[in-house]
């Protein structure tokens, strides 16, 4: 055991690799530990080939739509499977070695292995002991599956193993309707198969808003059978695979489990740390900070089972590499809420949620649209979806939106925006809108929130003079 | 002639209806009058139809990316352009009725015919005079044809008279290049008609940007042949018609004439209000309250030649029934510039744009994106298109963007609230980017500017106990 290094990370995923960018602006003196294959769960199992799936499905369902439009011929197209799930992962590889570079050009500052703590600067990799000042843990999670259900084989599916098929059978059972459940099972059934979804809770994809929920469940089931409220259980022999859930009993070839991801701490050693762990075998730390307690060590990432999206792991690693490299801790605000799940019309939530707004004692109000009549909607055959923005009904300054409509994805960036800014209602209408958009469906939501407001409508337009729209009559 | 009206509206277009809707809230002494079809330019001949059409195109082109998805059978595709039409038809008579809904429940207010000013305060309207306190003149434009190519008779179309072809010819020449042009062109060449596309300058679609020009000419030569820089001109007999443009001469069936549009005031009598009229037989007026020098008369909408565009044209309408229903005028700020044109990749420029910030004495910088890499445009098969942002060279304020980019219809809203709110780069990126979302792209544009500012990269996230970004580090 040799000098001691400035800093050690514990894994190389999106977390990893944004406080190792952090790190090498302040020292050489680190490594970078990656247990299994170099890439991130992004780029490699998450983000990436579930949208190279999607994207296929939904250039194959826009058939759909073609004789409305007045083109003939949509009866003749068909998906050839093997050919989406290569051009998956073709890219996937292509966006995997891309998140890789940075580490290949590390040399012997990479290291290949299972990092476990001994004590909290020592880490104990491939048999050798390594310490540091400070230590970043982002070793990232992994698909939670029931024990019994392994028995199942090569018929379980997970995200991990999905994207990796040749083929896939006739009948998918998808267990879990959260983001990435629902996410899949709409692809995979519009690119053909006949999938059953089954989900334990009553809501789906994260939604807290009940108008909202219902919109998304009945437009999923116009696709595809759900199953809601009940747990599934499988039951499995050689030959049939059949998921039990409440009074429904359904035969399928195989199951793709979506029931969310846990943390990978097996054989971490946070148990050498000589603090508390909770039952998930977990430490307290500070999500500002990223600081395990009082420890010279930081938690970033999935991992610390927060916030498991793309860019708070990116912010988490920027948090952990700029606070570990420095002699005191910074601590750093969180951005906006804003989560996004790519189903057609998006799923997107913005901001403070429904379901919290509700429990606070400050009251809001709710500007809706429906999508069924909106212009450019119409225009485009995807008029389908509602949309609610949530603003303090006193001086309507806008705190969350949750949504599932056409186009979701841009208008949750655009609400993000206005919600990060803090902005009211009034100022958000006073942005030109553009027509036809679908945006515009966004401002009569808007506008549905100014008639609701003690104010009242006031006009978008500002006074040459004045920079107070309340000042007009 | 009886009592003395409190407004006479002339024009029930986009801008009168928004003028109507502040004069009812304020008097029933009224009346509007319109000259020809109700319904407004924007739902009878432009931007609904157009937009119409287009989502046909565009879904008959995207069979070019379905074998590299992994779906068989695009050849089997065919148009049925009449059918095309019919949609098109349809849904503009029902984008068109609930623009009449507001006058024909007006019963006696609403008038047909050609108005005539014969005074500041008086209108000649089918043989019978019309007195009022406050006119607003608001009767819109219709496109320029040159005088001789009239002799084309129904070989000549425009956007009066495209939408309302039951098919179209083999070939048609697109004269313009201008934001009606750009769009109509790459639409019929995706509806599987031989476009031959002319613009007499260099530029198209009012882009001001030189590289963004370029990009977007470059995508649209990939699809037609286009002839830029020479006044085209038309020679025929009655078998052919043969446009010609500098050096070229083609040969077309029919021409589709987008030069541009012009004021309706032919026989308004604008030459009785005793002002000086400019040579296009303009009078001026003030843009802010749209008033006609110091009459009683309020210029609003298309028909006064600043901005065609629907937002502004109901902007305008809402500053004259304001202004004309109170004793004296307010000034009001007009928006953000934005302009869309529907093209694929949409074209867009928002704020400032590239040619007005180079007059400038105050140094810029541009942030540069180039989609032909950005990983969800890649998944989706849309990778292609350049956008450009424009921030202040010293502090970073977001002053202006030109793109030709995919979903830059959205992204433009998003710079568009950015601008408005007159906010820093840094402040812009401070809000979360989802992943994989093609703001990711806008987001390298903006990080590329601040690498050219004189503070340099600092942290997206700010400190919990500051709101200066710059003090960190």
């Amino acid at each position: 055991m040799g000098k001691i290094l400035d800093v050690i990370i514990v894994g190389a995923g999106t977390a990893g690799l944004s406080a190792l960018r952090e790190v090498k602006k302040q020292t050489d003196q680190f490594v970078i530990i990656n247990d299994g294959p170099w890439g991130t769960t992004c780029a490699r199992v998450g983000c990436m080939p579930s949208k190279l799936l999607i994207e296929a499905a939904n250039a194959f369902h826009h058939r759909n739509t073609f004789a409305e439009f007045g083109i003939n011929g949509a009866d003749s197209l068909t998906i050839d499977i093997p050919k989406v799930l290569r051009r998956v992962r073709k890219l996937r590889d292509d966006f995997v070695s891309s998140t890789i570079t940075t580490t290949t050009e590390l040399g012997k500052k990479a290291i290949s292995g299972r990092a476990r703590l001994i004590a909290p600067d020592t880490i104990e990799i491939n048999g050798e002991k390594l310490r540091a000042h400070k230590i970043i843990l982002a070793t990232g999670t992994h698909p939670i599956i029931p024990e019994p259900w392994r028995k199942l084989g090569k018929r379980l599916l997970t995200t991990d193993t999905l994207f990796e098929q040749k083929k896939l059978p006739a009948r998918i059972g998808v267990i879990g309707m959260g983001p990435i459940g629902v996410e899949m099972a709409q692809a995979l059934s519009r690119l053909g198969i006949q999938v059953s979804a089954f989900g334990s809770r009553n809501t789906i994809a994260g939604i807290s808003d009940p108008e909202i929920n219902e919109t998304a469940i009945q437009l999923l089931q116009k696709e595809l059978p759900i199953y809601l409220g009940s747990r599934a259980d499988v039951v499995t022999d050689h030959k049939k695979i059949q998921i039990t859930a409440g009074k429904s009993a359904i035969e399928v070839d195989s199951i793709l489990v979506a029931l969310g991801r846990q943390p990978n701490i097996d054989q971490l050693g946070l148990e050498t740390l000589g603090i508390t762990l909770n039952d998930k075998g977990m430490p307290s730390f500070n999500s500002n900070t990223l600081q395990i307690e009082d420890l010279p060590i930081f938690l970033a990432g999935d991992v610390n089972g927060e916030k498991a999206i793309l860019h708070e792991a990116a912010d988490e690693g920027f948090i952990a590499g700029y606070n570990a490299t420095r002699s005191e801790n910074f601590c750093f605000k969180r951005r906006t809420p804003l989560g996004i799940i790519f189903c057609d019309p998006n799923i997107a939530i913005v901001g403070q949620r429904y379901q919290e707004l509700s429990k606070q004692k400050n009251k809001f109000v709710i500007g809706k649209v429906n999508f069924a009549n909106q212009g450019r909607a119409r225009a485009s055959l995807n008029n389908k979806g509602l949309l609610h923005v949530y603003a303090n009904a006193k001086n309507g300054t806008l705190l969350g939106a949750e949504m599932c409509a056409p186009a979701g994805e841009h208008m949750a960036h655009l609400l993000a925006l206005a919600i990060d800014r803090k902005l009211t209602v009034h100022q958000l209408l006073h942005m030109p809108f553009y027509h036809p958009v679908l945006e515009e469906g966004l401002r009569t939501a808007l506008r549905s929130i100014t008639a609701q407001l003690p104010v009242g409508r006031v006009p978008d337009l500002t006074l040459c003079s004045t920079l107070n729209t309340n000042a007009i009559d």
